[in-house]
């Protein structure tokens, strides 16, 4: 088995692609794929799908394509995500509710565990099953339950200080939502920084072929 | 002036991170800045950014770095976020307030102009000046305004639905929050879809390296 630590940033990016498509295919009753059919469900070229696989070790045959399920399970110990990391939610706004409410931390393996907030009227609320704290116990919550990844949603202002304290707290990833980019480097732990503007600039990108009003390029 | 339309998808997935860190440059105050140092700031090669923006023509002076400031009209051009589109939004729950609420439309050159709901208690109201009209309203709405994009926040089973009346309505793109994966080759128009579980696997990937418990790759 090829070691997954020299994988290029572009193949990482793409995994969670594969994942999702392959689980939706298997949602279907699809049980063999070639990478060839892969390659026109996902808008890639066959023989990028084979060299994407095939840095993890590679789990096509010849001829007879890929086994979906397998696939899935490798894909599940290569991404980390059949782990059952246990999740805390900071901030407690409406991301944050939309998250608690209708985001499927499952699908990742992520189990969410409890949500922070420091507004009194929602401290004490339940979001499906997810128990809202008082953001001062966050410190005991942490050394009682060991949980793994933070999900932060606090203001833009708060972000940078919240973020070291939960890696105080022994926190080991941060899935930033607040738009302020924090860096795995000064924080020593894994940072994934969601930014909402950049799928809208790639939008707007592709809206630009469309604009009735496009003036030509010179 | 390069053609933007052979632009390779890598180098469009970039150029929104370009231009945020630009923008964070320019506000800090930053004028001028060379290949090197917005590397750094980037985690990128010199050598990636100079081909990068070679793609559009390259802005950059031998010696001199690039214009802060020049960069980022020239991306605001290429990406097409100066084109002041005007957006609606579908689906006033917890996702479509935060983003009513909390999202900067206008760092993409973007502006909302309406939202739309089903829910009674929810139309009429108000979000940051954008009004929440009755989801029946749609069709005059469009015809009379003539939004160019739809944010997508309905829930997963009205998604394909509710897209394709958007294009009837003439939307021109659409932003989709819904995680069921729309098809811009079906429905005829850009489509970006947003997945939060991608984000939220890779953070699960780079974590697993620190992971106590990972044991060693055979």
């Amino acid at each position: 088995m090829a070691n997954a630590k020299n994988v290029s940033k572009a193949v990482v990016s793409r995994l969670p692609r594969y994942y999702r498509t392959l689980r939706e295919l298997a949602t279907e009753g699809v049980k063999r794929i070639s990478s060839k059919e892969l390659a026109a469900q996902m808008d890639l070229t066959a023989s990028q799908i084979r060299q994407d696989l095939s840095c993890f070790g590679g789990f096509g045959q010849q001829g007879y394509g890929y086994s979906v399920d397998k696939l899935i399970v490798e894909l599940e110990r290569i991404l980390g995500v059949a782990a059952s990391q246990r999740a805390i939610l900071l901030g407690v706004g409406n991301l944050g509710r939309a998250l608690l409410r209708n985001f499927d931390f499952s699908f990742c393996g992520v189990r969410p565990i409890g949500a922070f907030d420091t507004v009194p009227e929602v401290i004490g609320c339940d979001f499906r099953g997810i128990p809202v704290h008082d953001l001062h116990e966050l410190e005991a919550f942490c050394e009682r339950e060991r949980p793994d990844i933070a999900v932060l949603c606090v203001p833009a202002d708060q972000a940078q200080e919240e973020a070291e304290r939960l890696v105080r707290c022994g926190i080991r990833g941060i899935w930033n939502f607040t738009n302020v980019s924090l860096r795995d480097d000064t924080l020593g732990i894994p940072i994934e920084n969601v930014y909402f503007t950049d799928s809208l600039m790639k939008l707007c990108y592709h809206m630009k072929d469309t604009d009735p009003f496009e003036l030509g390029e010179s």
